[in-house]
């Protein structure tokens, strides 16, 4: 691509996200929030005339907007390099992941897709492979674990704030299913629920997210879990209720439970680590926040964009926005994410390595992570709560 | 005993609860707080100074003092029916429990002890025969069971404000035993680390009350465990941290967590109830509220104390000391389990049946509840978590 | 009295608190929750039914009942020096207090009593010269300033934590008084709103509770007022809301507000005190905890029963009860009181001077302080809110 | 301009926002945010070299980038229809609001402004009079009145959801200025407390601020103050801290303070709006919620994003972007005017009246009573706090 891509934003193209997805418009914000991207097409929804409606909606070039993720990345790859996309967004169901993103990496465009990464973990693996191949950037948006408060609590567990970490727990209880929506059509519902879209259900969906966070904040793999996974809706086709007990690398004890039938909860998604010394909370209803726990003295709030914060951790320091107290929420998450992806970018286009503080978002061993998380907790619980081990690690790459 | 117990405060003497001890103080000030009982002696500690000491303090008769609990038993067996004591409380260390109570009950006290009840699932059901035979009343010290808000949850899902109960999350974190401060002589932890005086750490100490608050709020018995049980503190000879996956009588399924090394964590134990329509929180640190929340329309925080409190729950009401908002705390959810039990005493003393609300406190079945939870529990742990059936329901008594 | 006063508890009567009181329950309870004091009489009510059926209900002698409080008082000075109360506890609506607390003193008996002390700055300072010509032992119950975490926030003000306090606010909204209520002849509202019977409404009420809140964290007096006082409902005789903006002895402004109309509330006290260094907070909603803020560190939050507390202010720990985040309430603030009371009653009786401990409870010179208050914010308000100074200094003594 | 208005994003340049600036980011950031504006060109600093910096940060053509703001609109003015800007930021000092407002609005410019809007009331009516023949749309950043949740609180209000406004408390305690940083060079500190840059101090800042969210919420206009208003820390050269005591237009009572010298506290805006019925609160720091408190039944917690917040309020609807319980914070706020001001300009733009929807954000007339609160404040509180009227109203104007 050109010479000037410091010059200049970043194009994206989107696959997905067509009028009705959630989804889609979270991406498109948190793209857009920071200056560094220009969305210049997409194939938003198979269907023309929705494809077209969203391409209007968005101010876009018709001749960058089709209902063929293929032809739209044929387009682009057609186009001259000072007109052509730099990166493809993908927000599509789970069972296009794979396909999608080899097929961007292989024309060569970097790319930021939504989670989980692929349906089964040897497609991971294999994806694993198409990146270190191509040389292009491959973000994973987990945004919770790219929050500005989590990248403080995991650096002050690196720093040994807490002293060493024995036992973790992480929350993440829904209610957006707690009735059988998708009897009803609900368009988020219906595909979340479907084996063929989805793979799997709470596991995959919201559990991945929770195992994702313990991983990033403790620095640890989950290495074994005894699950206990259900459906508790009749009639549902997918998991939608599941709680693990979990050893992290050390031998560190502990619980990762979500669930999406858990009546009158919004998206309560919580962690707690605890060490020899202190322990720490981060919840995401509080996202400006972390709390630190001490034994013998005071219990310590620290405050997303103070100066101690910065002080700490640089990777927080990095993608925050605002002056203290002034709230963040789950688009700015979001926007971490592109914003360093957007630097790594840059630098790979340049010509040089990226620094890790630019590298500092989820990737494509975070979605082999994710679905090794999921393997294994359906086996154990297919085996009456046996314990699995969770394959992933750097020996199993 | 005297025809006039309605006319006086009930007459109480202590086993246990010397100098240093934390829960002896509660349990007197829970029986002074309402006027119902008068202290008039105890057996504080077998050392003769310190129980001296301790009776010196209280104001108490140096007649019914003494280092002995047989002999304190003795004593007031002998004293005349106008002087004799109403009621033995008993706060020793668990491996006592079974044989003082036993022993009081049989000599014809009434009883007031703390929990975990007996040593052993077998002594708890001899404990409730015992109980039965005896006539008298038997109350157990499971105090956040008893707070009013609790009285609340229970009855706000026994009509069915929830829906039918899906999902229940208990956890209870504590931080005190995150150092191995038996080896300091810490009083407290020397007896409860000890498996001869405790028989069982985390899961008796603070995993019962986790168990019965489960119980108590859906009205439905634990029926089976998948568990995961562990000594965190090296050097520790108790269990100090455990997770159980659970299925409730109904189906439902959940968690019930605790932990004794959550290292900055005070005394942290919640609920929550998940139902088809809605969902429940109790938050100990937060005991004057309690949270119901609707998937489509706004949350809603009762509060104790309210006269729509009072008018969903007459048992909450029957136990609410102070207006709306001035709050209370755990002394008085100790009190609540001594406020009906008086009532249940003049009741029995009277001649009398006790009626529901009077009755309305932990007893003799909650503590064989609380062993069957602790044998199945340890029972799950120690064969990899698999599912292990909790005794102790209607047909097993 | 006798010379056995360490021997035993203290014997108290109550004027006062008779059916239906909601504040004579409350002084009850305080009395007995830490085996100080034992109730042996009282004038509850000046309706003979009324006051017998409260003796029988507290298990009294008929014969120390009665309905007239001079009687009462009469009686137990003519009863032995073995058998007469030590204490008068006076819980009767404000236009009594004076009457009735200077007689008692008179007579040698100690005395606890409700605020506002009086009806008049003059009755006031009068009070304080019995008070000192009796040599008895005079405290005021201003509750949530007795508590735990208040006695801490004091300590830490006077130990320089947050630097030099440049700026106070104190808030105390409730809804109680929203409707006309006193027309339904709810019984508080009747003589609370009446002016005969409470002298002034909300300043009076709960106003001098902020005021003396503010007095006891900075350890500095209110200065001078600029008062916006006001009747929100219609045909009620008393004020039911007011603001203030204010000044302390260093010259630190701020502003203290209170309310009995803000529907929704319940009894909503809180205190901030910002120094040149930092910010503590205090609610009475959370009261087991003080919340201090750093401009450039983490915010702090001290949690009552811990070791860190305890080694801060000896105060805060003499009258800690439970163990670290056991929740304590209202009751437990009230009885904080009457347990230095206690202490302070005993040193007396045994010829000694309490210490400064023993005395850490409001006294009478907080009763001149509060109808200072109440005078000063009564006359801004009517001179369209010029600033007017509060006397009651110790000059003014 | 251009026809084709709808078909493509807005183009912005921005005076103001170089280097360094707080609010310069904020207000790009919430102009990206919803993909409206395209940002084309500044004069974000009046140093060559730092606007320089920003515009190559920035990717901007250098064409459009200039020191000086009148350059920059007249080289907009001189473009063709199809290039040329549509709309103006203005993020500077407040001395230089009102001849830029003026001069790019006679230009032809649509404005969004920073707060307070002039110097003083006569340039604010000067202002809404060139607004007003300019026929272009004039939106004023008071974003904390533009969040989702105060629409809800505004709408709540107006369908009587809790009676008759009584009281209402307006706080927003700030630590930035606990020491005197500005003799330090701190930026931001340095113009904000200059009088001939910023105007007034406290009052204006943020006090305004506050004064329009209670006159948002409630939909009355302040009416009079008495006010206490001060400069805390030694050697500052405006105001830093203010308490008033006002009246809205239904004689509700209530009080509005700010404080910059609150040491610990961060950005602490809330308000409470009392109603005969009940009481509505929101905070800034948790500003995805809105409780509503009644009197005899459970207090209420309304979340943004869920679809019972949009039946109630068709404007919150509009301006929320992502689904229930997914926090969105501070930029959000900012974007919600910028979004709705995109409509308004593109309904202008294509000769139609924009929709009441479409112009729900602060404007000219806000800034007016912006000016008038701070004006009659200023003088409440130099004439030792006697009441003062608030111009502004609608016959002021």
């Amino acid at each position: 691509m050109t010479a000037d891509i410091n010059a200049r934003k970043l194009r994206m193209v989107m696959i997905g996200g067509g009028p009705g997805s959630a989804i889609g418009g979270v991406h498109r914000r948190a793209a857009n929030l920071d200056g560094q991207y220009d969305l210049v097409g997409g194939a938003f929804s198979t269907d023309e005339t929705r494809t077209r409606s969203m391409g209007r909606e968005l101010f876009l070039d018709p001749e960058r907007v089709t209902n063929s993720w293929q032809d739209l990345l044929d387009r682009e790859r057609a186009l001259p390099m000072d007109r052509r996309a730099d990166v493809v967004s993908i927000v599509t169901p789970n069972h296009l992941h794979f396909e999608q993103a080899t097929a961007a990496l292989r024309l060569g465009f970097h790319v930021i897709m939504d989670k989980p990464m692929t349906m089964t973990l040897d497609e991971a693996y294999r994806l694993r492979d198409t990146v270190r191949a191509s040389g292009r950037i491959f973000a994973l948006t987990h945004p919770y674990a790219a929050g500005v408060m989590i990248k403080l609590a995991r650096d002050l567990v690196a720093q040994g704030t807490i002293g060493t970490v024995r036992r973790v727990v992480v929350e993440y209880p829904q209610g957006w299913l707690a009735r059988r929506i998708e009897a009803d059509n609900n368009r988020q519902a219906l595909w979340r629920t479907d084996p063929a879209l989805a793979g799997s259900g709470c596991v995959g969906d919201i559990g991945t997210h929770a195992a994702n966070l313990s991983e990033t904040v403790t620095g640890m793999r989950v290495v074994s879990v005894s699950a206990d996974v259900g459906t508790v809706v009749e009639g549902r086709r997918l998991d939608d209720d599941f709680s693990v007990h979990a050893r992290w690398e050390n031998g560190a004890r502990g619980s990762i439970q979500a669930s999406q039938i858990a009546a009158g909860e919004g998206n309560g998604l919580s962690i707690r680590v605890y060490g020899t010394d202190a322990g720490l909370e981060w919840r995401h209803d509080r996202q400006d926040f972390l709390y630190v726990r001490h034994q013998q003295k005071p219990w310590e709030k620290y405050a997303r964009g103070t100066e101690y914060v910065a002080a700490i951790s640089p990777a927080a320091a990095r993608v925050t926005r605002t002056d203290q107290y002034h709230p963040e929420g789950y688009i700015e998450e979001f926007a971490n994410i592109c914003l360093n992806a957007a630097a790594a970018i840059r630098a790979v286009e340049s010509g040089r390595q990226p620094t890790a503080l630019e590298l500092d978002f989820p990737n494509v061993h975070d979605g082999i992570r994710g679905m090794a998380f999921i393997q294994a907790t359906l086996q154990s619980s297919r085996t009456a709560s046996a314990w699995v081990e969770v394959e992933g690690g750097p020996g199993a790459e």
